[in-house]
């Protein structure tokens, strides 16, 4: 039976208990569950809310407890909700009176504003540490691969040749980024709700700044109404993570996009791809694609926490019990990236002679033809219709850039001199890009260098 | 060992094996699954591409493996990825040779989109009878309380009178509605895939319309490269279920109002009630908050779909294996709201008083006022304005509306007479609307016996 | 002045008023406001509620005022609100009292929602025309190129050997599904439901048939609450709309590829694309990126609809005005797409040598090989086993699949005879695979009369 | 015609030109592009790139072309495409070669991503002012009410007292980490991208450091590929506006709900009300559902900008020109919400009296007889069973909790004292919870100083 049951006089149907429920999901909090209220208790005792002994002996069975769970001997049932009922009637069960002093001074909505936030507060940590691991496999490929050249893209067309690891440090900056946004999310939610009380705190003499520092908050929340209504934490992790997933499906694409017999940039590893049932020959990269596929749960997760908040009057509304389904799915799904992206990273193979074939296009260069004016005085606009003039003669010709003479480049460059003919070089192109943040050898080994020491 | 692995020399770790698996979420289209490979196996014998004999031995491990599975008995490995290995690596162990022969001429792809539509197919049946079920509570609430008279709102301000009976109509016409959806969805998707292959179609010379006809589909696929790719009927089946969802958000969002202390509408009954862990006078309306939190998950299961599809070249590609949690969720969530619905709203006690009681705010009838001056000849602009000013004077003189005198009335309403003060009666009010449509008596009583006839 | 200002002693302020107003989008529906109006007033003379020469009178000046609106000369204003208003209100300027008889048992409410009923009719009666010019202009670059052969992709893996006209049915059949949906949509919101007035009907004896025939509507609307609280139609067809999107954005997706360098398979008219304001060799196929990113629009309006609507009590809420801008803009994107595409599609280059020499590849005939045991009696998995093995040897050998003896592949395939040596012709390929549905020079040729005869 | 035209050879219809125009609604951008010009001219002179006569010329230029548009003297083009290329045409127009240096070293794709960034970091300052604002309102009225009662809600039912300034003050920490949010995304917006060119940096020897200098950045971007493909802080920005109309539509929803007939606890002034077309008596709060409406606008445009950025492969693509209607209208919105909030507070009416009898309901209390019994040594649950049990009692003997008599009582709980029949007292039940973040007098006092303090 319910806990709060002494006022009905009805029992519940299966139907409706299984509606109601959220043990089946919220299992996952119990530590975080046992780690508040020890701290609860243990404030309950220091204010002499109830005798120490008592505390000592809910704080020694609430262990007892955890290993059960821990161990997977706790059975859970849907007549006991969710797990703040399956622990502490448990504890009920085992102290009797001595248990039944626990939930003094506490509701489960204020009981729950906790849990989650002390869970919360752990798996953004845990992500976070995931994170730079993902950082790391990316640079270190970068890193074994300061030289390898390819073309740079833009509207999927050829624009400009870049280095290979100048593409991949691309990410480790989204990555860094989303990182930040974790932190941020951790340290906004670092507020201590417990004292809130189901929504107006209460009238016993409870400390809450001790039970504050007791779980190592930053601050107690200031408002009791807000504390226990709120869920931004919930909605600014799943954007966090929703951004983080799409900066994983664009690397995912690209990886699949290299994979393609088309491009033939990278083979990845036999681990990460999957054959066909039908199609021997088939090497698919699932787990690209995969991860492509998962920010769509990522996305939807963050549309149901809006969807669930939107024009609820306050304070808690049962509503708010469906908050877990998409946090949890969000961070179970960032977590399962994190575990394979940067094994997948680590063994990709480089077609490093493949890269180097498609950036030797000229037209990769032309900009820097239009560069090279604009240095001998040509105003920009000019030049890039010069070259633009040359691309089209050359397009009717039927030439590539670096197969016109000195003397047909000059009928639409009459600026162009011998050295125009150098132009058209990969290598070369690169090693004029060396502005911060630019793509030139040095310029991406100093990034190289930046990360390294910042990641180590 | 996956089937598909004679190329493969490395071992997937557990944790990419668990990444890429959907066992644990499509097990539940076995029943499926084995029916679309009997039809298959039935096709492959009468063409002759398989013995007959084969075809029956194949038939009877089908029906035994079935058996297996409803009792539980099989044991699901994430090794063997998802049903449809299981299933064929369980025939094949016992059937050797014979089994093998089962996949001829069929890809993974098309098995799957065959199963899925053969499985959504009879989920949607499922759920339109659910909707009528639903409807039916509403409208045997209807039926008992015909003449039952509440405040009509527009803008949570009271409006005009209405009849609750005709309020709970309103919702019959929005779950009508959603039916028709969910059936246009099952009729565009009741389409054969099988034999579409991998993407190419086969050169074995199976007969597509046989297995069409023994599944009971209307017509077979006209592309198999669509027919691999398409999605639509996930995310045509999530939109109707979203909005679905938003209509019983509204429903909820009356029947947490109606619960109110303030409104005391109704009463609902205990069992879709729960109270407080902290406060012990507390009967929350649980099931209708959850309830109306659950379109959040039908919004982000919409979205997530929808996500997962966009940009995705032709034709099959894995990110689609996301596909189903949402749609299985968005199923299971509209399953859910569909056991709960209807008993609470046979069980709900209408406090008929309360809604009759503020029922008689005369404000209530001033439309009817207005009316009256447009019958008699007055502009209907002109009688809206009258009326308006008559509003203002008893708002300036804190008079209700039937407290004034008629020659208080004439003051804005020159036109008034003595029936005119007898207008404010919210009975009269109500029969004087028997539009068709309208919330007069006789015509909701016409509504009544329309949807009793509709739905028996 | 706003017409409903009598109760007021305020004036709204300038912003408020601008917060308000929905002129600045909703004047878009005059011509059926009109059009509603002119029934309306027709039926209220008809039954006698208006004299017959005011109706004659209103119903000459609303077609001045069209004429007006059309040719740009109304003046709009945030002070008047809406559409509504200044149609109106410009009427009773000129007409005096006799125009002030035309809201005459109607409400703003039902007179918006005939409006918007009335405007998104002829808006999908637009689209799904639009559709089907978009299947033409793939249908006849299909048929144009009935023989042209290409890679198909899974995984945008090389996978079987296609048709490009094939291909290109595919999308055919996906926006034959659009259309399905949209005529669905416009099937279910062709009701009538003027007459329900604000919520509760009207107490004067208006003819809601003889409107319901004038403006052309199946039936009428049957419950006075709902019809002014619905906004099913707007999400549905925001709904319809988003997955129309989704296989823009797959057809776009597949047009970017294809217009890699890395592919090569199509060149787009110039006037489809853009240059760079860099890099002058620049050809990017930026209406296709833009089609797929205009996706990201209809899918933003269909959850701002579905959000409006969550959780909103009955009947009428102002909230409602917002659904106009988000609805608006779908539609607008679809007509903008339908006009973009077609042409796009008929102006395209295709590089058929490039696509033939790509699917040459011999990988894309390995599911042949494994048929063709089939076909001798060997089981498919063993079959498909065998070919894996085969494509592992050439793999480890550097041998292209078809580039290995008759001796070598019997290392792998004991059964091969010196046909299987001829299996890895692409044309062959392609002949054999004539089932309906498939990739078959016939069975395309096939589909493509099908689709002449029906979009003729 | 376009600047980058030089390659082609065909010239785009009509149709297409406005399908890919951004002028309509990137011109909002001019004030930013104008400054980030003048800052990179200013660049490229000190540099040598240009001469410092040109500079001159350009920024004088630049600063007349600024007056123009300020004055409403542009006309904006479809033709010209963007507002970049309208600037830059009119100083070409007026300069001739000398303009056509400006262009140097710069691609739109670095110029693009620098002119949000300005324009988006003023707004969020804008905003996060507008939010100050917003909480002062706020505060203000709680600041006038100090000792204003209500009920404290919980499932929309009564749950405990609280203050009317805690309720209020409620939303101002809501805010308050909405202004958070927003200053973190500014803080991380805060990197300048210019010198990034296409996607690769540039040949000439600028000084990015110097233009970072200039425009009051915090750092310059390190990779030229992230920076030109990065829309993070769009999608940041949305993220938290939608979190921000998530807040405004739960304070909306209390408005409209306190604003009923049923509620009655509060009266809006006129301006934020409007009446209706029919009823005469109606006075809607239509602006608080407007603002309850636009959250789905918020949440719209947060959908649009994760979709467009999904599956993106690097670097630029033209899809991301698709950001700014969503991010505008996002920041629009808020705006808008910002202006007419404010007000609406500050001019609402407080219906104390109703709000304290409805307060005066005994259950409300019901917890802090439970706590009592705490107090007395009684665990918890034992003493919430008990007022459970004395709350049936009443509801079967149809009395009020503070009706019972002490023999009454003590049938349910045998501790009660003469005490206990004191604690229905709804201001001795606020001033017993003066706990950090309760809402006692004291408690709500000091909050309501401390943000005065911090708002000031």
């Amino acid at each position: 039976m319910a806990l709060w049951g002494g006022r009905f006089s009805e029992t519940g149907r299966a139907e409706l208990t299984e509606f109601s429920e959220s043990i089946s999901f919220d299992h996952r909090l119990y530590k975080h569950d046992i780690a508040g209220s020890k701290a609860h208790v243990t404030m309950l005792a220091a204010t002499g809310i109830i005798p120490q002994a008592t505390a000592g002996a809910i704080i020694s069975k609430l262990d007892e407890i955890k290993v059960m769970i821990d161990r997977g001997e706790m059975e859970f049932k849907f007549e006991l909700e969710d797990i703040h009922m399956h622990i502490e009637s448990t504890l009920i069960a085992a102290l009797g009176d001595e248990g039944a002093r626990l939930h003094s001074a506490r509701s489960r909505n204020d009981q729950v504003a906790l849990d989650i936030r002390l869970y919360l507060r752990d798996e953004l940590d845990f992500l976070i540490d995931g994170i730079r691991n993902f950082q790391r496999a990316l640079l270190e490929l970068a890193a074994g691969n300061p030289r390898v050249i390819m073309p740079g893209f833009t509207h999927l067309q050829h624009a400009q040749v870049v280095l290979f690891a100048h593409h991949l440090l691309a990410y480790v900056e989204m990555l860094d980024r989303d990182a930040g946004r974790l932190a941020d999310c951790r340290k906004r939610l670092n507020v201590m709700p417990l004292g809130s009380g189901a929504l107006a705190g209460s009238t016993l003499p409870i400390d809450r700044e001790l039970v504050c520092k007791l779980l190592n908050f930053d601050r107690v929340t200031t408002n009791s109404m807000d504390a226990v209504a709120d869920r931004d934490f919930a909605i600014e992790a799943a954007s966090a993570l929703a951004t983080f997933g799409m900066h994983v499906s664009r690397l995912s694409e690209d990886i699949i996009l290299w994979s393609s017999q088309e491009f033939g940039f990278i083979e990845l590893a036999d681990a990460f791809c999957t054959g066909s049932s039908l199609m021997p020959q088939k090497k698919n990269p699932d787990v690209a694609e995969l991860s492509r596929g998962k920010t769509a749960r990522l996305y939807g997760n963050l549309t149901a926490l809006l969807t669930l908040c939107k024009g609820l009057p306050l304070t808690y509304n049962r509503d708010l019990q469906e908050d877990k389904i998409p946090l949890f799915d969000s961070l179970d799904t960032a977590r399962a990236l994190l575990n394979v992206y940067p094994p997948m990273i680590a063994t990709m193979s480089i077609n490093a002679d493949r890269m180097r074939a498609m950036a030797s296009d000229p037209a990769l260069m032309a900009t820097d033809v239009a560069e090279k004016l604009v240095e001998l005085g040509v105003p920009f606009r000019t030049a890039h219709h010069r070259v633009g003039s040359l691309v089209k003669y050359c397009r009717e010709n039927n030439k590539a850039l670096n197969e016109v003479t000195l003397e047909e480049m000059q009928i639409t460059i009459p600026e162009a001199t011998a050295e125009f003919l150098t132009l058209f070089d990969p290598e070369a192109s690169v090693s004029k890009r060396e502005l911060p943040g630019a793509t030139g050898y040095n310029a991406v080994a100093g990034q190289i260098a930046f990360w390294q020491n910042k990641l180590k």
